[in-house]
């Protein structure tokens, strides 16, 4: 945790207290078991989809912490990426979702495909509260506010049909794809679309689509990635 | 598993079984249970540090699965990176060894410092036996058999002062820095080795040091990331 991310319900609604804060829960146990922090100390704070700062510790007992902080800037900004991404192994969604929010993705979709099996979806690994539990990890990891915009698209052929032209207006679309010809292109400037297959790989069906809705395909090189180290590997190609 | 990896003690010294072999171990129970492959059936196969190829599958049981194998291409070409990396934490060692295997650095370096917990080294899950079997799986998720080379720096300064500067020759070497004014340098051409540091970064001193022996640094942007997510980024960012 290098952010302390504070949640609305957590602040005050006393005019007196509305920068001051009361910890209790797994927070509280963070700050004083793994940062080891004791009064007087300073941590950087950020509010959920707000400000960051810094906040004081003014008071810590063996189940609460309390802090006085200050919101001042904008956190780190997000990447003009929307990561457009066949549901991974319920094992391994969490993390995938994690690095995808620490590295700064605006918008995750989670797509349905024909070598996703059927109970990925519904897995309580992938459900909204774990997900979301995930990208609030990656925040605090990047030092993030902002949640990314998490959506579900369990219909492969709706979402490429109808959903996925408008989504890359004035966006460059990228299908990773083992057999492409070509290489990522490097560091884009603009908006990016980037389509990520799931374990084996898009049929050759659902790769036509995706490029008839406009995405381009390129090749990651002769190894075969998990799909972890994909999506890091290539955001770092494309926007580090 | 997207290559089953043979080492050279699978294989019989009959000239007769020079391109057949029996497993009966956890590669036998991959091949039955996750490949779910049968008789005839062909899997990419390779010989660990040596070529690639095609292997069938002649007979399979409850215990054992034969196969026929011929190896006729190298594997994916290493990259020339020189991964210098603090000690991380056990629990992410192994996976952070595997990731840097899949995308194919050449050789890894394990180095001490100021804010790697000394008990770390002693833990078995840093073991020689662990990160070796962290790298098979790495060479077998990308379809590789060249294992990198590993090695251990337990003492930072003589590490720094009498080895490095040596290592550096030929390679440019660069320092991954939260505070450096750049960022990364694009594709690198020529060999590079990669410093990147503990938890909470190298201390002013080790950066010093590091830089002294010729290191340039530069900064990941505004994003604290963890280490396995740092070395998937600039790997991509570098190399891809």
């Amino acid at each position: 945790m290098n952010l302390l991310l504070l949640q609305p319900e957590d602040l005050g609604t006393h005019s007196d207290d509305i920068n001051r804060v009361t910890l209790s829960d797994w927070r509280a146990q963070h700050i004083r078991e793994v940062l080891r922090a004791s009064s007087g100390d300073t941590l950087k704070v950020g509010l959920l989809n707000g400000l960051i700062g810094t906040a004081t510790i003014t008071a810590i007992s063996n189940d609460k912490v309390s802090l006085e902080f200050e919101l001042h800037k904008p956190p780190p900004p997000k990447l003009p990426l929307t990561l457009l991404l066949a549901l991974p192994r319920p094992k391994m969604a969490r993390r995938i979702i994690r690095a995808a929010t620490e590295l700064g993705a605006a918008e995750i979709i989670l797509l349905n495909s024909y070598r996703v099996d059927k109970s990925y979806w519904q897995s309580p690994l992938v459900s909204d509260e774990t997900l979301h539990k995930a990208m609030l990890e990656g925040l605090e990891q990047a030092g993030d506010t902002h949640l990314p915009i998490l959506q579900r698209a369990t219909r492969f052929k709706p979402f490429v049909e109808d959903q996925l032209p408008n989504l890359l207006k004035n966006k460059i679309g990228l299908l990773a794809h083992p057999y492409a010809d070509q290489g990522p292109p490097h560091s884009v400037s603009q908006a990016c679309l980037l389509a990520i297959g799931p374990e084996g790989g898009f049929i050759p069906y659902e790769c036509e689509k995706l490029i008839a809705a406009g995405l381009q395909s390129f090749s990651l090189g002769p190894r075969i990635l998990k799909t972890e180290t994909a999506v890091s590997t290539l955001i770092g190609r494309l926007f580090l």
